[in-house]
């Protein structure tokens, strides 16, 4: 919706929703939506003039869409921003039923479930239609920050020839006489672009995990922000890195949304100072024991479960009033084959924010000697030789990371679930809408 | 790599490929490729303190990556920008094997299915290289038209449950106990952003066609550049805001990149004038008939096939002086059931570029009724349900547009394949690498 306050006395034409009607006595009222804003029209019932609109209202249904034309008036007696339309033409563009399968303002009169069969109407609640605008803007100032540090955008394939990376949880495709995969993450092409000469190189596209979970933070498709760059000199530089993009990213979106998302989701964007701190994992174990008493599982020792992640969150902010924090030297069997390691350390670090992990980051092992024999120490062979051969004919140091921009994104507002915070939501039984 | 000039007898360090390297008698040269850019390194082999470094190179392989530190020095001897480094310090960051599967320079000594495999290599090549640079430029300008129009981002699935839209030509997916399918394009999810109260959304993404053909203009994965928005009056306001949204990329790559696509490419880019030419089918086959004796063949009339769009670029030329042109009025026998209608003729068009139709936009039907009816025209029914309930309660009219960036790319550098200008491509014969 236009900026509004300039245009006072003036004839504008204005579209949206017809959230609220009111039919009084002597006058009509409605609420037009859009884009989350909202504007009252007012029809006097007496006027002659008005009798074809009046009869327009009559028949009109919540959440059908219209076309208005009238003068804008200041009036302070209107709650809704102390402005009203004093229409001359009302057009109806589309008849809504009148009855919605689901509750627009309240969230709560249907389960989750009831909501996502019904996301197109879901999404028209406040607190849901601006995810993607505030999306949108963090996404871009993201992007806008790697354009000035001159990285080139790459759309790399999401069929693939053999199950790779991982070997499991991988989505089979049926394709043509032959079998295809769905590409897990970007990683091993956003290599190859390092192997072929592009210095610095990004991609924001779909990933795919056939994880039969059921958690808030799983989903079989979603979409990541993919990151890897090359001539770096240890992991410190894509850390470094990395703190700086989502400050930017944080930057924007406080700019031009924060009063919003303080209003709307009771959240504070927090600019974040860099560098964020960083600690050890078996340092983190330690304090997390001896402030909390908390220790790790030993089947979790040389990594991060749910709970050590919530924990460091609180060590971070208690420690360095930090929303932010790298946790480093994780065990190598904890990772995968491609980090490289120093004195058998991986070379990599996940990035925990309010109690989440959102990134695993590390140099990459570029030597094709060491690579091979970590992947077959990882019981990796022919499925990946297509990869290893990347390295075969130079190709310089580099190190990399990746965000899920929804995930991300269910963080920044202090939402509960994946569910509320991708434009569709997939899961094992969710394939629709 | 780093704008050199400034840096005139000072010491740098830069890290790039040794791309190729001479050793004679009293002196050692090295070019050192970044990025598409070279410079020479220079190592005296008599002096003494040059004995580590002249070992190296000794031993060095072309490809192999490096990292040199030295004093850069204007020598207008120097072809290759008329400066040179004098290295204090070479690092052999990786090590290319001595006999490289493909040559660099010389894209004909392969057939095109031997670049590929090698693709990592292939892209080594500067008129490979450069073309993700240039369509990162590109795209980059596209997205900030919209971001300064206040488009949204969405990122839509591409995992759906039933096979929407043509019912052909999807790829089947198994899904747990379950079966999904590939989206051949966010078409219905832009439309439920919309429906949704979005006004204006964008997305870039894959779409997957499973057709097994092998022409130069198709690929079984391709990048989308999707646009849908709300609020408009006919598919001329789609028109309209497609064609200033192209000229905003072109103008964007000539500024960065004309030079350069001049030089390597032997292209123009020419920033078109708006508005385009436009041009009624029917109309377009009597000029094509009365100037070139191009009749169309039966089974095409109503639509474009390739004959028919070379002819109308050449038709463009000549008679608007114009590389774009707009053909409306198809048949609604070959135009998608969701196009708008009016007294039965489609409220879409074609856009044709360079010989090459680039987009399909249309006005989209919005009402539930006339939506239902012709769907079932064209034979569509259960599967699309979800999809038609969109229109239930309440959807603005609306249209939109999707650009392949991928064919955009390959008409800008005048390249002869999806081949030569997907960063690795797809293909029913092709999934690696």
């Amino acid at each position: 919706m236009m900026d509004l306050e300039k245009y006072f006395d003036k004839e504008i034409t204005i579209s949206g929703f017809a959230e609220k009607i009111r039919n009084l006595q002597w006058v009509q009222f409605i609420v037009l939506r859009n884009e989350g804003k909202r504007i009252q029209i007012t029809i006097e019932k007496s006027e002659e003039k008005n009798n074809d609109m009046v009869q327009i209202v009559n028949n009109l249904t919540q959440e059908s869409t219209i076309k208005v034309t009238g003068v804008l008036k200041k009036n302070d007696k209107v709650k809704m921003g102390g402005m009203e339309i004093i229409p001359s033409k009302i057009e109806v563009t589309s008849v809504s039923l009148p009855e919605l399968p689901i509750s627009i303002t309240d969230k709560s009169a249907a389960n989750i479930d009831t909501r996502l069969d019904n996301r197109f109407i879901d999404l028209r609640n406040d607190t849901n239609f601006y995810i993607f605008k505030i999306q949108t803007e963090f996404v871009r100032a993201m992007r806008q920050y790697l354009y000035d540090n001159d990285f080139t955008e790459i759309h790399t394939p999401k069929l693939i020839g053999a199950a790779s990376e991982s070997g499991s949880e991988v989505f089979e495709v049926n394709y043509f006489n032959d079998k295809a995969y769905l590409a897990q993450s970007p990683q091993f092409y956003k290599q190859m672009a390092i192997a072929s000469g592009y210095e610095k190189v990004f991609e924001v596209a779909p990933c795919f995990r056939a994880e039969n979970s059921n958690t808030n933070r799983h989903a079989t498709e979603f979409t990541s922000f993919d990151i890897e760059f090359a001539n770096i000199n240890s992991y410190e530089d894509v850390m470094n890195f990395e703190e700086e993009l989502i400050k930017a990213g944080l930057s924007a979106v406080k700019e031009k949304y924060g009063d919003l998302i303080k209003e709307c989701y009771g959240k504070e964007v927090i600019v974040p100072t860099t560098p964020f701190p960083r600690i050890k994992l078996q340092d983190l174990y330690k304090e997390l024991e001896k402030r909390y008493g908390y220790k790790v599982p030993d089947h979790d020792v040389g990594d991060m479960n749910a709970e050590t992640e919530k924990l460091t969150s609180r060590f971070a902010m208690e420690e360095f009033g930090h929303e932010f924090i790298f946790v480093t030297d994780f065990s190598k069997t904890k990772r995968a084959f491609y980090h490289m390691r120093k004195d058998d350390v991986p070379q990599g670090y996940d990035l925990i924010w309010r109690g989440v992990e959102i990134t695993t980051g590390a140099q990459r092992e570029h030597r094709y000697d060491v690579l091979e024999a970590q992947a077959k120490e990882k019981g990796l062979g022919e499925d990946i030789k297509f990869y290893k051969d990347f390295f075969k004919y130079g190709c310089p140091p580099h190190g990399g990371f990746a965000l899920g921009i929804d995930r991300l994104t269910m963080l920044l507002l202090g939402l509960p679930s994946l569910k509320e915070t991708m434009f569709i939501f997939r899961g094992p039984n969710r394939l629709t809408p």
